[in-house]
């Protein structure tokens, strides 16, 4: 809700690409999250809110039932914002009742809970990607809010340097028995070789020498599909990008803003990262690399990250010299989206939350601007199509070590 | 902003489908044809109100620059709708101001007016039927207005009456000094062979007849085009035509209601309408042989015709026996829109108004509940693709006498 | 089999796009044509040569059943050539047979047989311009054969010389016994205004002026659809026009030639047509203007006019002063194929042979040089959509005069 | 030469789909690939046959220029088979030539030359494979050649018989000196998870058996891109199989022939593979797995094993009980085409081979029934998008233990 707060009603509508979902199609998902797959099983006499909402707010649970077709979320109008905020506080409402009522809270209800509540970050995380591209593709480019953006200079040089490791079998996976997605179980061992990853993100600065030496068009440093795709979409930059008067601007929450070459370049496919990287000679990790290093350096998530809570929707400089492998902006591996070895999905409609969609997806690790700090995690494996860029993703670079 | 008034703000967004505007478009632009066409050119030192809205609400004039996409229309959240209120309002009152402050009303200026208020009418015709197919195509079927339906039996029989008219050579196109588009000028000569007219509109019960009787599945009645536009689409009724508990409903701007029989037959495509006629054994009339009926039988407009002003938004049940060529729904003629012997366009911007459409649409012809009195005459040529059928648009028959 | 003896048996196989048919499929559709409507019914104990025929060789006779859609005829490869040769042999012979044996030519048969011929010479010119687009658009540019283009200066001027008409109720459509399509039939009046056409063909010399002038880039001379479709095909220069070393040059059956400014232009499409038209100042012609010029000026079809026999397969230079009304390119007119007030489509399948076409079309007139000489006449009506450009197709202009 | 023997002329040049070439482009391009490749840089005053096929015939090397578009192979009839004969013939003779004139064959000739032949093997492949589609789409599913397709009941049981492997650091990749493509190198060390393979491939009989319990019908089992693609597609058994009188057939080379239960069910996309393995509560192996079973068993080929040599051209009956891990079909692996770790393209045009293909498309192990037996080694990575179905691809399974 507090995410939402700067928005104008005609904000929540709009869907102006299939991947970017109306805000308050978002709002009303969390919500039916909770009351179908908590208040309908486990609150006594609990009637919904609205009978339609199941057809209306089901994402892709075919377990589920019916629902509208994705690309469609845009053209429903009703029921309004003011309806569906009435619909959240029905359900927040009837939560803390049911929490009340709850003699004992068993396993599966905690789980639900933690699920319930994972689910409506990344619905935080979806909210405030999703503004940014609905404002940001108007093109008078409202602003949404006029966060501060860090103009200062870095504190820290961008040297290239590298954390190196040693090659062996590693742990994957969660262990632990804290909260975890489905995807993240079965830990398990990888074998890795000697490698070595540079100890921060790719700058805008170094992203803007790749596009001045030509890398947009020569296809020596592309997939086969990622020069096809930059062909068909005449992509020559990051999105959000605009060349005006000879200099690069780019989109931000808080309007078009001069891009600041001490920042992680953000925005950016899986195809430019991969693209970027052969550029400099050097490869991306994989996520067991971006785990491996991650749990070696005992990087617990420092303080000064630039998660959702920090409220800068935006990759800021870096601040410390401390090895930044959390927040800013999300880290395109070159691992494909795929099972562990011991994976079993869910049951039940909840089983088609992650598993279901392991094919032709890139796994990104370790988090960004606008993921709240409490929801990420060494293991946690986030994964899109290799053109979308419309969340904040960035660059990291790695090689093998003979 | 009459016809706005029951809509919540998220209405004024949405756009289904290419040939619907969201409602905030249709206010700013027929307000900046006013700002842009009359403001500009004729009121001293008159400020935009802001240069944006040029490339925000600009339909069509290449004349008038770069655009807003027709089909990115409804990704613009912003400017929201208060803002173009008082859009509206500023126009306005610099409107009256100049309206104030002129010595004379120039032949240039009058007709400029003239145009801007026909122009508005089009767009309040346009508002209700996108409004319509906004709501409608809603799965929740939203009430725009509980409008009376006019559900009593109806007063006159259904008889298949004609009117007979003679050979010769009869005056088509507007002759007389007042109003009317470029396209209806150059009154001319057609030579119209012996032919008869239905007197009235095809009824939903005549046309659900035509569906019981395999019209739909039947390829002898269709054009090629239009038999390959119902596989395509599935089409096996008129828009917004449901099928509940074996019996036709259809979406009204009040809601769901039952398919009155007794009512002219709406939101059918020309190729549906000449399959009807076909199936009937008739034909549809020519636009001449509509226009030469309608003046051969000085069918002034009747006061009960089913206009815009009546608020019925919906065709109702005939009233009267006397013959029925105005209003209620559009008739489908098979005439291409082509340009009549004399046809200039206008010059600049305001030429672009009609004479580049004049390819690939039929013309209609009568108006429709959607359509304002005012606005109407018995030159009046509309037009749309074959395939359309979001407007209110029906069918009458007519037969060549050897 | 004359059109196709200088092809490769490659060259029958191909379907570049899906309005041009593979040669072997226009071979064996002819075929099919007198066994289907001819043989099958008036042969006593005849016996289909190979019943999968008609699903492979049916074009778009829906009463005749399912069959080979359209875009996929180039996808089979069998039968071969040879097979359909000796299919071809079969028929002839049979109907060889059919014409000894027969007591009386009934009305009907000699309709049935009449309507077979003038099919097949359909499918001549079809061939023609068929072999033309897959020859031409293999980037080889191989010579069909060696024809003389005519290339000798023109024998007289290309003056603007306008024949005038006097406006009145005239003739259109077949009124004779002899044969005709049932969409010429339907004799009637049409009332013509007071007008006037040029008495020649539009020169190569007179477009190259259009597009020097910035025609292809100027959207005040184009209809909206036609400016649309030039800017997404990227169309710039006629069909098959080429601009190699600061020249022009057009693929010809003959191989790569110059571009003989003294011959009409060809390989236009209407939206071309109509915008050079616009640019001159003029308009095209109505259908019904054509047809009447043609008969008042009792244009028999002169001698040297450059149809099918002449084996130019292409434009030449002209060669008298007579009025140049028939042969060289089709005329586009400004007439929407639409049926005349009398049309009767015919019974069965053959009536699907022009009616259910008639829709989102424009007329052409007056034959081409791939048209054979006896197929022609004044009342004959070609169709095609506004954007095809691959018939010999070119430009005559005209005007209203007060 | 051998496998187009049983072609028509007319069988050269079609191409169905974008995936097929037509197959006189096959037989251009690897004879290009070899003047081009070797020729041009090898032989002293080599002249090109003709200098239009490096525009015609250069499948996707971007560095060797500009070409054919690939979905417009077959739009090309000319140079015809008999032009194409000549050119291989002219560019063997100047191999052979060479062969003899070389001094010293260098270590990087020596490599060219073994390319050149390997690319010349996946090309014999692909001609099996492309030569299947375009008959088999033909309606009248011409036959190429009248295989004895090895009726016989099986010798075997389909037992579920399955192999252990504990668990351990294993070598994956090629060491040997012996030729191998550049995504083979960079041998590494994997850890493999204990687990367990079936010792044959799954047969017709059981896939039939997944179709009659309804998994094309029941979203459970399928990935979500993969239960959208049969929606969208309407597939409902492998390709090439058709239900005729309650029986299920399928076109093999030798036509239409009933589907064997004893065979190898072939033809079915990586979806299907995984849907099937998931409703048999198993999954599909990695390639590391594949590779590492097949080194384990020291798995040399065997004699018996259906490779194109045979000349069956199809799956046949398992004749052994030794383990089958070559030849038949292709198997689908849930492991991503991605680089090794320590993997290097190689330098100039030969790098596009293999490492521009690395993303969004599966591994495929085993060779087929369409692969030279020289072809395949343990250490061989296809790779298709998950999709296709064109090629002999089939099913085994496996599952990891705890």
């Amino acid at each position: 809700m507090e995410i939402c707060k700067p928005l104008k009603t005609e904000d929540y509508v709009v869907q102006p690409v299939v991947d970017v979902s109306p805000p308050k199609w978002h709002m009303a998902h969390t919500t039916w999250f909770f009351e179908n797959f908590i208040l309908k099983a486990h609150k006594k006499k609990y009637e919904v809110f609205d009978k339609d909402f199941a057809y209306l707010f089901n994402s892709y649970y075919e377990e589920e039932g019916e629902r509208t077709l994705r690309p469609e979320r845009g053209f429903i109008s009703r029921p309004g914002v003011e309806e569906i905020v009435r619909y959240r506080e029905h359900v927040d409402h009837h939560m803390f009742e049911l929490l009340d009522e709850l003699d004992e809270i068993t396993e599966e209800f905690s789980y639900l809970m933690e699920l319930g509540l994972n689910h409506e970050q990344q619905h935080q995380e979806l909210l405030v990607t999703d503004i940014k591209y609905i404002l940001g593709h108007n093109p008078i480019f409202p602003v949404y809010k006029d966060f501060p953006e860090g103009e200062e200079v870095p504190k820290v040089n961008f040297k290239e340097n590298y954390l190196e490791f040693a090659d062996g079998i590693y742990d994957i996976g969660h262990k632990e028995k804290s909260f975890c997605f489905d995807n993240e179980r079965g830990a398990h061992n990888v074998y890795l070789h000697h490698y070595q990853v540079l100890d921060r993100l790719i700058s805008n600065d170094e992203y803007m020498e790749f596009m001045a030496a030509g890398g947009y068009s020569n296809f020596r440093y592309w997939l086969k599909e990622g020069w096809d795709w930059i062909q068909e979409n005449k992509i020559t930059a990051p999105m959000y990008w605009h060349r005006i008067d000879k200099e690069w601007y780019h989109y931000t929450l808080s309007g078009l803003r001069k891009v600041n070459p001490y920042v992680a370049v953000s925005h950016v496919s899986f195809y430019e990262a991969e693209a970027f990287a052969r550029w400099k000679g050097k490869r991306l990790l994989t996520e067991f690399e971006w785990e491996n290093s991650c749990k070696k350096l005992r990087n617990e998530i420092p303080e000064t990250s630039n998660f959702l809570e920090k409220g800068y929707f935006s990759p800021v400089p870096r601040v410390t010299e401390s090895f930044q492998f959390y927040g800013d902006v999300w880290e395109w591996t070159n691992s494909a989206y795929l099972p562990y070895p011991y994976y079993q999905k869910s049951d039940g409609a909840l089983g088609e939350y992650n598993g279901k969609f392991m094919i032709n997806q890139m796994v990104l690790r370790g988090g960004s601007c606008a993921t709240p700090i409490s929801h990420i995690r060494s293991t946690y494996r986030n994964f899109f199509h290799p053109n979308l860029r419309w969340q904040f993703s960035g660059i990291r670079l790695a090689e093998s070590i003979d």
